[in-house]
């Protein structure tokens, strides 16, 4: 049913972490969505990679790759600071250029992961000269207009949008992305008038550096050397701590939770979900998990539950109670679908309207480039 | 207000991991409840600790120390595995001896932390020998007639059982004590009616054991080395994973949830809170967080809930929004509070009858060797 990694895949380590590491495309999700295949191609479309160097960046040429998605053209974008690297992609040697307003009046397509002051300032002007812009950052999320898409949920959202023709569409917020691809079957059976939701958050989530300094660290307290906060203001090996977003003073929730709040509701289109969520960093490389506990509309057995989540686009149920088998974000890592497991009935309510899940997805690859990257073959 | 350990005492390291670490009281537990000071003197109790060579047993000998908490002898026992190793406490060498029915004779207390089963055996007989018990195993945690008891909430459930006479009285599930010492100061203001429980569990609540396989998996996992799995069947360095106790296939729920939902109706004495919980172990070594989201029965504000929780016993509030400053494992760890924070009206209600709160507590010292002194404490 699903191509879980072999431990060895999916093990950190192995001489080095993350970085480079080569990904695994479950055969579910290929069969479901890696629809376009081309690679490079007269016919394709010009495309950009802004942010290249960066942890999504990255993995924005591995997913291109392994899909095989087409272009007829690639140019890698980062800042400044990056001009003249060299990088790899699909057998060819490119130069990273630094990012300006003018570098988009060559390109049908530009997949954005460079911050949201980088977006602010060039995507609009990606959009004016032509280029479509997916972007991963929050800069454009609320911005009406602005489709916010999950492929898997909402792709009509971004009907109006035509490849080369300008526009942007932008990528959740990666914990959205991830309770979303499991929680949206449910809501479309029997409505989720209300979610709690808790994160258990990945060093990715905070980029390349934070993974280093996760590893750094690690290696630091395990032999007893002073500890090296240079991302984070606290130590992260061994320890686990409130998101490190800023927190609304007045409400007390950080702008993560915010995010889950207020994208839930644009991406179903609708005032009446209530979220409240608690995001929290633990020391893990890659994926996310999230333990979300639902107030349906209507009641809602497990079995019928489980049956929407495994027929569900992008979802993998690991759901063994006999075993003690459930998601956990090893899993999850380098792999496309979002793991959902612990399904059950919520006991604390009387009726049958409360359902417990726990899901783990890769939060580089559906919490970000990969999303992307569905979206870029949508407008295809 | 509260004394955090220094960044040097918390970090784990320096050499070694948690092992043999002296612990650290913070100045106002210590104004609260270290309040009988003698140590060794004639008028004090004979004390056995049950399972010296363990984690918990080993807290147990740190704490009586530290609390001066009185006795007159001392008796050290484990399984026949540890009988003739040598232990050190308050300046003496004790050597282990083997647990047998035999063992309580000439006992007036005896402190149990030797597992469910080795406790079902020799607690009674204990009991029957006159030596008033305290466990921490889940033995008999739901048996009519045995006090379930956190001092801070419940005392008064122990007052017909008294010291050398006999009886046992039970320690709650570490979870179960961290949450309900933060969240009974609310329930005894206007009463809690559902809580949603995800914790983030440590490595220390499987014991000595499981903590020294994080260590040396997290030294494997950055090594590229195979991964040894004796404890967990799965990896735990830069892992999480759902609780490793039984599931119930029925309800889904696994044993750490259900005594969450269990030891509080028993403590709380109602059969009217409702609780669900998603416990889940992450690769921190030895304080738990909880994510807890609260339903109430009458409103409440954000200040007087900070209010409450700033006033109650054995509860240190860290709670800073402007600065990012919530609790975390490592302030927790080698303290005797439970830290609370992230203190929010939960904004996926209409009312104000819901609070969201995120407590951390050294589940070694509060979740179950201190709280097991200061109920021996009580008994004085
Ligand atoms: N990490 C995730 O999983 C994730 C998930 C969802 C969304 N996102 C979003 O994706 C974006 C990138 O995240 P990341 O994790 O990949 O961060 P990262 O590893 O720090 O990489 C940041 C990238 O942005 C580039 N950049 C920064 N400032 C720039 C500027 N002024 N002009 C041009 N390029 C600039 C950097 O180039 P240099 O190397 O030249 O500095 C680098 O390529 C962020 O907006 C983040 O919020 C990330
Ligand atoms: N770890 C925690 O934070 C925590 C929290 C709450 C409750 N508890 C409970 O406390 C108990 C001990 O936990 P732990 O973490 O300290 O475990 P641990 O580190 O594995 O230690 C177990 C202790 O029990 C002894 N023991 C085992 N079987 C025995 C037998 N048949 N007869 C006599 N002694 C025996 C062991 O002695 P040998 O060395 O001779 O084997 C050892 O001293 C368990 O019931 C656990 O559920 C633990």
């Amino acid at each position: 049913m699903m191509h879980a990694p072999t431990q060895k895949q999916s093990m950190l380590g192995q001489g080095r972490l993350s970085r480079g590491r080569v990904a695994q495309c479950t055969r579910k999700s290929i069969r479901r969505s890696c629809q376009v295949r081309a690679g490079k191609t007269s016919t394709g479309p010009r495309v950009a990679i802004v942010g290249v160097t960066g942890a999504v960046g990255m993995e924005f040429l591995q997913i291109l790759k392994q899909r095989d998605f087409p272009y007829s053209s690639m140019k890698m974008l980062a800042s400044a600071r990056s001009a003249g690297k060299k990088v790899d992609f699909d057998g060819e040697t490119y130069t990273v250029e630094e990012l300006t307003e003018n570098s988009f009046g060559d390109c049908d397509l530009a997949l954005f992961s460079a911050g949201g002051s980088a977006t602010k300032k060039f995507a609009p002007a990606a959009s004016d000269a032509g280029c479509t812009v997916v972007d991963n950052s929050s800069a454009f999320r609320m911005t009406d207009g602005v489709p916010l898409v999950v492929p898997e949920i909402n792709v009509e959202a971004m009907k109006d949008i035509k490849l080369g023709k300008g526009g942007i569409i932008a990528n959740p917020n990666c914990s959205t992305i991830i309770a979303l691809t499991a929680v949206t079957p449910i809501h479309k059976a029997v409505g989720v008038k209300r979610m709690v939701v808790s994160t258990y958050q990945a060093a990715s989530g905070a980029g390349q550096a934070a993974m280093e300094e996760l590893e750094l660290q690690t290696r630091e307290a395990l032999d007893g050397k002073p500890i090296t906060t240079n991302i984070f203001p606290r130590q992260y090996a061994f320890n686990l701590f409130s998101h490190n977003s800023d927190v609304d003073v007045d409400l007390g929730y950080n702008e993560e939770e915010m995010k889950l709040v207020k994208e839930t509701a644009k991406i179903w289109n609708t005032k009446d979900v209530k979220v409240t969520g608690t995001c929290v960093r633990v020391p893990v490389m890659r994926a996310h998990a999230e333990s979300i506990n639902l107030e349906l509309n209507a009641p809602l057995t497990v079995d019928e539950a489980r049956k929407l989540l495994e027929n569900a686009a992008g979802v993998s149920v690991i759901d063994n109670r006999k075993e003690n088998d459930f998601p956990t974000p090893l899993v999850a890592s380098y792999n496309d679908d979002v793991y959902v497991g612990r399904i059950r009935r919520d006991i604390s309510r009387d009726d049958d309207c409360g359902i417990d899940l726990f899901v783990c997805g890769d939060q580089i690859r559906k919490g970000a480039a990969l999303n992307a990257v569905q979206i870029a073959e949508a407008l295809l």
